[in-house]
C-alpha cells in the first residue's frame, strides 16, 4: 500500500486549495514519508456546482457515508467549518477509524477535548494545526520545539480582519465603517462581521493556544473580550504621537499558578515586532522562561496558506501510519486543570492609555488627577488638546497599574458628569 | 526503563544551561514522552574546574570512552564546538550506537551529510536544532510544516554579533570600532570576531537552511559572502533618509532549477519585521509557493536559548526511542543534487544602494549617470550632498538590475579616477 486516499469534506476556499496542494506536491511528499496521497472522494452539498472544478477520477457525492464506509480512506479532511454538524461528522469519522484533519477552530475551541479523547478511543490522529493563525505553524511549532520549555506568555495578532482594518485606519486615516467596508469589499471580512471586529474570533483561538501552552483549558466565559469597533480614527493618531501603533492582541499569561487570557485593543511601540505586522497578517509572540521571546509571522488566513497547514497535517497523519505510530494526542502535554484557577485582578499589570474628553473648564484636570492619584496609579506621559470651545481632550499613558486599580478609576470617572471616559487600551513595553 | 541517560560532552555556557534544563523541566518532559531524562556522564577538559557546577550523582570525565562504554547511555549530547575532534567524537558516538544531539554549525554545515549517513548506518537518530539560529526552532518548522509546500526563499538576520553591532551603530550612531568594542565588553563578540563580522558563520547557516528547505547541499565556496566590517556610519545614515535600516541578511533564493545563496548587508525598509530586529536577536523568513511569507523570529544565542533547542531534539529523539523510530534523517527531503546549478549572474535581480565619492566639478554626475544608463540600469532615488570644498557624496537607489549589471557599473567605475564606488548593498522591497 504506497498510495494514501483521503476523504475531504467541503470544497469552498480552504477546501480547492488543498486539493490542488495534493496533486502538484505529492511528488515532494512521496520523497519524504515514502507515500502518494490522493483524494478519493469528496463530500460537498451541491455535486453540479463542483463538477468542473475536480479530476475525473475523484468521487463527489453528498454522502459522507461514502468516506465512512469506504475501507481504502485513511485520512478525511473536515474543512467544512461551522460547528454543526462538523461535530457530529468528525466523530462519526473517527468512529469509522478514520484520522481526522480540520482546519475548523469554532469546532476545536468548543469541542476540542472530547473529539480528542475520541480520537485516541479509536487509536486515530485528529490534527488542526490549520485552527490557529492559518499559515503560521504554530501549534506544531508549541508541541515540539518547546517541549521541554516552561511558556510564561503566549499572544499575539491572531484575527486578519481585524488586523486589515486597523491597518487600514492606520495608513489610510480612515474611520472604521470606512475601513471594514474596504474589508469587504476585498473579502477580507465577512457581511456580518461580529465574530471577527467583536474580538470572539480571537477568543478561540487564544482557548487553543493556551492549551498547547500550558497544557489545560480555559474557557471562553473566563475571558475578557473586547474588540475593535469603538475604535477612533482619533485614537489611532493619538497613539502614533505617543510612538505607538493599535493592535487587536489576544494575550495569555501564566500568573502565578493560574492562566489569564483577554483579548482586546493594545497599544504597541512602533518598533516592537508586532507593531510590523500589517493588514491580513497574523503574528504569534510565545515567551518561555529559557527561551526568551520568540515571534512567528505569516498569513493569517487564504485557501493556500490555510491549506498549506492542512497538509502539513496529513504529513504528520501519514509519517504515523508509515511508522505505525498513531494515537497518540496532537499535544500531549495536559496540566491538571486545578492550576488554571481564577486570577486576582489586582495581580494583573499593564500600562494604560486613558483617552478623555472633560469640560475645558478650571479644576477638571485636577479632580481627574486626584481620581488616578487616589487608585494608586501615576501618568508617564499626558498630552491636553482643546477641541472646541467647551470641551478639551486629555489622553494619557499611565504607568502599570492593575486591572483594580483601572476598575477605582472607572467608577470614580463616571461619577464625575464632566468628563467622559473614551477608551482605556492596554499598553505593551518593550 | 522508565528512564533516559544523557551523555553530555561540554560544559561551557551551553553545556551548563542543558543540565539545568534537564534538572529543571524533566517533570513536563515526563508528561509528554512518558520518560525521564537523567544526565548521567559528562565529558570536559578539566575535570577540577567544573566539579562544584555538578550535582554529585554526575560523573565528570576526560574520557569519551565513559560514554562509548556505557550501555545505560542513549542519546549524547555535543556542545563542545569547532569541527576537530567534535567530528571524530561524534563518529565514534554514533558507531556505538548512541543517538547524538548536537549544536555545532561548524560541524554539521562542513560535515553534516557525512554524518547522517553514519547515523543511519547505525539506526541512530542525528539532530541539530540548535545548529542554527540558537533559539529559533527553524529547522524541526521547516521539516515539519512546509512538507508538502514549495519553499522559493529562505533569508534572513543569523548572526547575533553583527546584528548587535548594526542594532548599535544605528541606535548610538556609534562606528563600527566603537560598536565591535561594546560587543566584546558585553561578550557578544569574541576577541577575534572574523567568523562573525565577516559574514562565514552566517554562510555556515545559509548552508543548513538550504539544505532543509531545498534538499540539496550549497557548498561555501558557491556563496558570495561579505561582512560587515567595512560599514560607515555616514552609509547607515543615508540609508536612514531614505527610509531604510542595513542588516546583514543571508538569502538562498530558487532561481530556475538552481539555487543562488549569499551573505551580505542588505537596506532592509523601516517597515518591514526584519527591520524590527534588534541586538543579538535573530530572524528567518521563509517563503513558500503556498503558504507565502513567514517569519521566524527569536534570541540567536545564549546559553539556555540554546539549550531549549538541543532539549527539543533530546525530547524528539524520546519519542522516537519510545515509539520505536529512530535511525530516520532528521531531514528527509533530499532532492538530486543537479537541481543546485550554478545560477547566471544574469538572473539575479536587486535593488541597489550605490554610495560614491566624487569630484565636486562640472560632468561627473553626469559620467556616472552615462556608466548607469549604458548597463541598462535606471535610479529610483538620488541624494547628493556636498562633503567638502573638492569631493561631493553622492547616494543613490536603483530599480532591480541584475548582478551582471552591476559588474559592469563597478567595472567601468573603475576605469574613472574622479569617482570612487565607496558600498554598494542590495536593497529589499516590500
Amino acid at each position: 500500500m504506497n498510495e494514501i486516499k483521503i476523504g475531504l469534506i467541503g470544497l469552498g476556499t480552504v477546501g480547492s486549495s488543498v486539493l490542488k496542494m495534493i496533486i502538484e506536491n505529492s511528488d515532494k511528499v512521496q520523497t519524504i514519508t515514502g507515500r502518494r496521497l490522493s483524494v478519493k472522494t469528496i463530500v460537498v452539498r451541491n455535486v453540479a456546482k463542483h463538477r468542473r472544478q475536480v479530476p475525473k477520477d475523484v468521487t463527489l457525492t453528498t454522502d459522507l457515508n461514502a468516506i465512512i464506509n469506504d475501507p481504502e480512506i485513511k485520512i478525511a479532511v473536515e474543512v467544512m467549518g461551522g460547528i454543526h454538524p462538523a461535530k457530529e461528522f468528525v466523530t462519526a469519522l473517527l468512529n469509522a477509524k478514520k484520522h481526522v484533519v480540520t482546519a475548523n477552530k469554532d469546532l476545536i475551541a468548543s469541542a476540542g477535548e472530547e473529539l480528542a479523547a475520541t480520537a485516541k478511543q479509536n487509536h486515530c490522529d485528529l490534527m488542526y494545526e490549520a485552527s490557529v493563525a492559518g499559515g503560521i505553524p504554530i501549534l506544531r511549532t508549541i508541541v515540539n520545539s518547546f517541549a521541554a520549555d516552561y511558556i510564561t506568555e503566549v499572544k499575539g495578532i491572531v484575527n486578519g480582519t481585524c488586523n486589515f482594518i486597523l491597518t487600514q485606519m492606520q495608513q489610510q486615516h480612515w474611520s472604521y465603517d470606512q475601513a471594514l467596508m474596504k474589508a469587504q469589499e476585498l473579502g477580507f471580512a465577512e457581511s456580518d462581521p461580529t465574530n471577527d471586529v467583536e474580538g470572539i474570533d480571537s477568543a478561540y483561538k487564544m482557548v487553543i493556544l493556551s492549551q498547547f501552552s500550558y497544557g489545560a483549558h480555559i474557557k471562553l466565559s473566563n475571558m475578557s473580550v473586547e474588540g475593535i469597533s469603538t475604535i477612533q480614527q482619533d485614537d489611532i493618531q493619538r497613539a502614533a504621537e505617543f510612538g505607538y501603533t493599535i493592535k487587536l492582541l489576544g494575550i495569555s499569561r501564566r500568573i502565578d499558578n493560574g492562566v489569564f487570557a483577554e483579548v482586546g485593543p493594545v497599544l504597541v511601540p512602533q518598533d516592537h515586532p508586532l507593531a510590523t505586522i500589517h493588514n491580513e497578517n497574523n503574528a504569534v509572540m510565545v515567551t518561555g522562561e529559557a527561551v526568551g521571546e520568540t515571534l512567528f509571522y505569516g498569513p493569517g488566513a487564504g485557501g493556500l496558506p490555510t491549506a498549506n497547514s492542512v497538509l502539513s497535517d496529513i504529513v504528520s497523519v501519514t509519517k504515523n501510519i508509515v511508522l505505525g505510530t498513531t494515537g497518540h494526542f496532537f499535544n500531549n502535554y495536559q496540566s491538571s486543570p486545578s492550576e488554571i484557577g481564577n486570577i486576582d485582578p489586582k495581580d494583573v499589570k499593564y500600562a494604560y492609555y486613558l483617552s478623555l474628553k472633560m469640560l475645558d473648564a478650571p479644576g477638571q484636570m485636577l479632580k481627574f488627577t486626584q481620581i488616578v492619584t487616589q487608585s494608586g496609579a501615576s501618568f508617564s506621559q499626558i498630552v491636553q488638546t482643546k477641541t472646541d470651545h467647551q470641551t478639551a481632550r486629555v489622553t494619557v499613558i499611565t504607568h502599570k497599574i492593575s486591572k483594580s486599580q483601572l476598575s477605582d478609576i472607572k467608577r470614580a470617572l463616571r461619577k464625575v458628569n464632566t468628563i467622559a471616559l473614551l477608551a482605556a487600551y492596554k499598553v505593551l513595553q518593550q
